[in-house]
């Protein structure tokens, strides 16, 4: 029922690179795709036309000085090219055209998406990325984040419920860290209609299929708002 | 039980790269990680410690000449830096260590790991992919194949039956390829114990799913025959 009743709904996913050190985490952005597809969503999927803060070498984790990378550039490896599967810019996602709006983790969302990496508690948010929260959350439509993606929403937004996988809550102005104990679960704020999971925040190595579960309650969560 | 007799069982997958027109296609890469991570196998993941073919600029479907890339660098990208997790030198891939290997698609088979793209059926193979193949096959344990990779295995080992997803049967010194009409299947040559499944060779895209599922098959009979 949830897919034929969410058939129509259209998402838009938010990408910021392609590798989980300097862009969107591979795995958290592949899963979100799969879900979307998997429960009957149409999506599309962007990323700012812009420079990444830096290229991360992900053998050494250290960055690599002799290089830069524009992250739709990145992001459009995700992309196979037609309908659902190319990549667009962000500049061009426009509220009224979505249902739902979704941004999967990675350090992209501290060193592209925002200035957190550098600034802390007082980044700036990309343009697009501030316009974006505002809008969804003001049209009442769903926002769906994972990882390190809650961030962003509540730095632009008030009040807000999310986890990042925080063992003890944690109340601060950044908004409530809930306790979430399963890396599988995802946090629903069900009056501002943001949806978080954790994923890689938590340890996951042996258990690495877990993050794939958290991303899927997260997004039928999404899907669930979006249809009513 | 399969999961429980399997568990011992190690795998290896070999990437070429991120990105599905000039290294390993991203979607069949996480999906082959998950699936493995869900039926309890251990594994590792490897690339050759070599430069790319070329880098594809993504969004314009054209090569980028300012640009070069080192695929185990690139491939490190679906690391996460520990335990299973860690990205390995392609040169080090033992077979006595592992007990099946299992090789995503992308256009990196065809550009990174062989030839195929300039010599087509002349071409030649990455030295340790041949290797890989030769090592796995006479010791009777089984190779996973996605997508173009069924290439690689038919270039170098004799009479396999191998799906690319093609709509008609077709018979050539590449092996046979026997009809296949759901990108869901995996197609499972057990005398050779190669295992292939279409994914991307398909047109997906309101199905983009439909290879996750073709991968969790392909991944589940490379660990029955593990398990043997």
């Amino acid at each position: 029922m949830l897919a034929s009743r969410a058939h129509l709904a259209k998402q838009a996913a938010v990408f910021s690179g392609c590798g989980w050190w300097d862009g969107t985490d591979i795995h958290e952005a592949a899963y979100t795709m799969y879900h979307l597809s998997r429960n009957g969503a149409r999506f599309q999927i962007f990323a700012p036309n812009q420079q990444q803060m830096h290229v991360m070498d992900h053998m050494r984790m250290q960055p690599s000085s002799s290089d830069n990378r524009n992250m739709m550039m990145e992001s459009a490896r995700f992309s196979h090219g037609q309908g659902m599967m190319q990549m667009n810019d962000l500049s061009k996602l426009d509220v009224n055209s979505f249902d739902a709006v979704i941004f999967p983790g990675g350090h992209g969302i501290v060193k592209n998406l925002s200035t957190f990496s550098k600034d802390g508690k007082d980044c700036k948010l990309n343009n697009d990325v501030e316009r974006i929260m505002k809008d969804f959350h003001r049209a009442r439509k769903p926002i769906g984040l994972s990882s390190m993606a809650p961030l962003l929403a509540c730095r632009v937004l008030p009040n807000l419920e999310v986890t990042m996988g925080y063992e003890r809550d944690e109340s601060s102005r950044w908004g409530r860290w809930p306790n979430t104990n399963m890396v599988q679960a995802a946090y629903v704020d069900e009056k501002n209609k943001v949806i978080s999971t954790p994923t890689f925040m938590w340890e996951t190595d042996y258990h690495y299929h877990y993050i794939f579960d958290g991303i899927g309650n997260m997004v039928k969560h999404v899907m669930r708002m979006t249809a009513k």
